[in-house]
């Protein structure tokens, strides 16, 4: 990477160098900032639109906050990449999401300023609480910050953390960066009541009226102080409404222009001598500061490899989400029960083009996987057929949901799994590997897990028309595998070549790794057969009636080895008169760290030579 | 059961029968329904004061609603015995919560009256709103209701269901059912802010206004009455505070006197008529109408066959969960860095003792289990030692922040599990069987499993002392099974006898039925010797070792198969070379009814007698 060279940020190695400049300064080293983060998410990948909206925010924080004593949690995580250049990983950023390198979301292990581990939406405020709450019993008077957007607002967690901590008798800050969106167009009620407050005359009024007592009023605590709050907390209830924030308990202070370094100083600096909750309602812009990010923020929230110049992403490839997205399409041509659900992740799971042609079917729930599946549960009910598109990693969030009110009372649910198995650069949160797992334990449920494109399809096709409860399709990020030219499928398992040496059990995407193992054994004087599972739960019995007759069985698993398939395929080997040798293959109770798919796939044993190494060695 | 005679009660056969009587023997209908929840619980057992608070609620509901053409979604289900009597289940309220019998909650199965399947809290707003939505798409036009009490509210599901039921253009009505209360008192900023709008003054005034809107313009959706209602509303904004709920959409009307038959139709029926989200604030008082459960109705909230003259429980028993509130107390006067979590389950995990002795280091988050975690996970990051006490089932809803939040960062966190394996009569969504496979499958955790109170009291020793990641104990509902007299632990692993002919391999509770069966076995002349594991995971490794040397090993669990231990203990066996006959008997596939725990037991052969049989069979 070529090193550009900035007149401030070369000087930035912690939040102090940061302190030494003038606001007028602090501007131009925004500029610098953005030039850097649009150079690095064009060559790596990531999170760009969310990160060029908070430049300002973030630089604002830590001008106002003493950081890593002050504890500063950001939500979902994929906009503190400012926060990571400010703290003395400048010249790691070229390294970010990539194997070994600085990870995509804050981590506790690389540096002392990321107060807490991140990816999940939502966790900020409960867990800023928890640290305010430790530092409370410690005799710690540091401060603790959350940084919250609108999106996230909408998850059931960050309500339980609001509602919990709007009791805090002691300076507890959030920051409600809303930009109007979560990945795309924010959606629900709470989404439009931000619009009404954001226009509400009466705010900026009050808000001078509460600068004034809180930063003129220097003694914290004090009793005069504590009236004036009080008289003007009357007055607002009586002249303007309170917003919902008050209602639950914080100090309400907003809207502040998120791209105005001296006003958010001015927040900030007002809300560090309240002894309760705050909540400052910051207004930011989406990808502010490159025009094609500005103008599609959607688009830049999450992206590979681009051309700066002219936007345009460096590969593209039509993967698995889109071909869901057309699935769907199809299928509701001419059922109209059909229904697609998705939390806040419509163009991440390929459903744009469902969107808008079945607009009255479409529901984007907000970042609310635990309602997406009772919601879900409702519809089924009433006899439709919901399907909820969801990432793997976010749909652990649905797992009581899952279990009470779709499987305990037999709903017919279908869950279209994206991101399935290892999602490389996203690192530890994002990994696909435990939704078999979790629904593995969970009663009469069908699990589908295709290799290619058109298994995808017909996996849904039996999912959809043929099974009951709950039936899942789990498929990858990504594309389509390599796929030898003579395999077949043949129906929820097939037998893949006649070799006798040794059985190689897979299902999903690593079919295509077993697939070439098999050639390159062959080349070597072994002849295996490879079985492929595209039904996972049940297991299909011919699958373990081919699989016994054999003295040596290896089962590969792109997946949790505790809960997944292989344990339930060994113990019901078994009843098949197995007496061979059994060997299991996959994540054996550990978290994934960012790397690309290969790589990791490498690491785990899971890719061709593991496979091939696997059954000579052994 | 000795049978009452009732005047009005008797000849309600459905709520058509009811819709018959004045409103003056609708209080008489009341007083009798009293009389027989009162009978029927002090013989059965079961929930008392959620029910008495909703009787008038409940007859004013089918009086105005048309069930089942309307749909009426309870929210947890604990307070809709009422509901059962009115809908043609009077005759079969003695056998509620026995097996075969009705069951303590709705249940699809039971009645076509019952819209929607239930047991944890928070599920109601969402699952209606996905009935309601169903409906618009089938254009049927009937009303869907959810009654959600105000402990519920503080569950992010039920504000996951509020951000998206508040854009409802449909009629869609939420009662909040405002007793004050969860199980007991109820907590967060959600339940102050209630206090505050229950007491102000204003809403009687509007309540008026809105009530001659709404009954008094008859044509639904004219144009007179769209501007009348938003006129008024504008009136209301400038003149009275807006509510949370307003904010978000909804039309909200009350609060009303949830005991007054009178007030409750009116505000029912004017609801029906508002095409969009409507929330009428109902408040009522829990254990209405029986002076023991008025005056203390968070112990009869949930409760046991008692004596109605006197209010006494007729049996009791200092159960685990006491002994784990008692082992709290112990460790936290030594140990200032321990701090003890609920969600809304003080008394319900033995924690009235602690809560008062140690106020600084107990939280009640109120029913947010997913924050509980997070908020845990957050206090370890200031190394503060967090112990979550909850139930079995409802830790299903922290799945994804065990994962994310607590185990990805390898955060110290201990879990005390209460209710864990069959619970009995309150059914399948009670019953704590998927706790074991749920954290099977989370990297780095510790699970152990005591059967008596002084292992309980070591394994959480163990927990909190000497182990890293989540560790977590699990113990069951209720008190201390039989104890072999030669019974001696021995650390995580304990070798009980040394027969030759099978080794026995169990844990928690389970262990006391093994011991049984060895006696059994030993008289039948056939020697066994029981494998106990009190740590589950990872399992020791002793006793892998002692299992393998046995040709037959019998596997016992009281929980869900798949992605439980024995799946592992089979896999690892194997690593030990063990090759003989391998059976495991656990919950296979399937949901487990509402029977007491010696019933369910038996029928799924984990008692005595079947692990006499199983061994004795093979």
């Amino acid at each position: 990477m070529d090193k550009t060279e900035y007149k401030y940020l070369d000087k930035i190695d912690s939040p102090d160098d940061l302190k030494k400049l003038s606001i007028d300064e602090l501007y131009v080293l925004c500029d610098e900032i953005r030039d850097m983060l649009i150079k690095t998410v064009s060559r790596n990948g990531g999170h760009l639109s969310p990160n060029l909206g908070t430049v300002e925010l973030t630089v604002a924080l830590h001008y106002v906050y003493d950081l890593p004593k002050d504890s500063l949690v950001w939500d979902v995580g994929h906009q503190a990449y400012t926060h990571k250049i400010l703290t003395g990983r400048r010249d790691r950023m070229s390294t970010i999401r990539q194997k070994g390198g600085l990870s995509g979301f804050p981590k506790r292990s690389e540096s002392k300023y990321d107060a807490f581990n991140v990816g999940h939406s939502s966790t900020s405020i409960s867990a800023a609480y928890g640290i305010a709450k430790a530092k409370a019993l410690k005799g710690d008077n540091s401060r603790t910050i959350a940084v919250i957007g609108d999106g996230a607002l909408t998850g059931g967690l960050a309500y339980e953390g609001l509602n919990n901590a709007g009791r805090s008798k002691r300076n507890f800050t959030i920051v409600l960066n809303d930009n109007k969106m979560s990945i795309s167009q924010n959606v629900g009620s709470m989404a439009k009541y931000l619009t009404q407050i954001r226009i509400r005359p009466g705010y900026i009024k009050t808000k001078k009226i509460v600068e004034k007592v809180l930063l003129h009023t220097p003694v914290i605590g004090s009793p005069i102080r504590k009236l004036l709050l009080r008289s003007k907390s009357k007055l607002r209830t009586s002249v303007y409404r309170n917003t919902i924030f008050e209602d639950l308990g914080f100090v309400y202070y907003g809207p502040v222009d998120g791209h105005d370094i001296r006003k958010l100083i001015h927040a900030f600096n007002a809300s560090k001598n309240v002894n309760q909750g705050v909540l400052i309602h910051v207004m930011t812009t989406k990808g502010k500061g490159y025009s094609y990010a500005e103008n599609d923020p959607n688009s830049y929230h999450g992206v590979g490899k681009f051309d700066i110049d002219t936007g345009e992403p460096l590969s593209s490839k039509t993967g698995f989400s889109a071909r869901f997205g057309d699935a769907m399409c199809s299928f509701a041509e001419t059922d109209d029960n059909l229904c697609v659900i998705t939390a806040a992740m419509k163009t991440g799971t390929g459903l744009n083009g469902f969107s808008k042609k079945f607009r009255d079917r479409f529901f984007d729930v907000g970042i609310a996987e635990e309602h997406a599946v009772t919601f879900a549960s409702g519809m089924a009910a009433q006899g439709m057929t919901p399907v909820f598109a969801v990432y793997s990693s976010f749909l652990q969030r649905s797992y009581d949901q899952l279990i009470h009110d779709a499987a305990a009372q037999q709903l017919h649910i279908v869950l279209g799994i994206d991101r399935a198995g290892i999602v490389g650069d996203d690192g530890e949160t994002h990994q696909g590997v435990f939704d078999v797992a979790m629904l593995n334990s969970i009663p009469g449920t069908t699990i589908y897990s295709p290799c290619y494109f058109d298994e995808l399809k017909t996996d849904l096709d039996r999912a959809i028309y043929h099974d009951e409860g709950i039936a899942a399709v789990r498929y990858p990020r990504g594309g389509e595998p390599y796929r030898p030219i003579d395999y077949r499928s043949d129906g929820v398992c097939t037998i893949y070549g006649s070799g006798k040496s040794a059985a190689l059990v897979t299902y999903g995407r690593l079919f295509s790794y077993a697939a070439q193992a098999k050639e390159i054994l062959h080349e070597k004087g072994t002849d295996i057969t490879v079985i492929k599972l595209d039904r996972i739960r049940p297991i299909p019995e011919e699958a373990l009636e081919a699989a016994a007759e054999f003295s040596k069985v290896c089962f590969f698993e792109e997946g949790i080895i505790q809960g997944g398939v292989g344990e339930a395929f060994f113990l019901r080997l078994r009843d098949h008169g197995f007496k061979g040798a059994f060997e299991l293959c996959g994540i054996k109770d550990k978290f994934v760290p960012q790397a690309t798919v290969e790589q990791s796939l490498s690491d785990l044993g899971l890719d061709c030579e593991g496979m091939v190494n696997k059954i000579t060695w052994n």
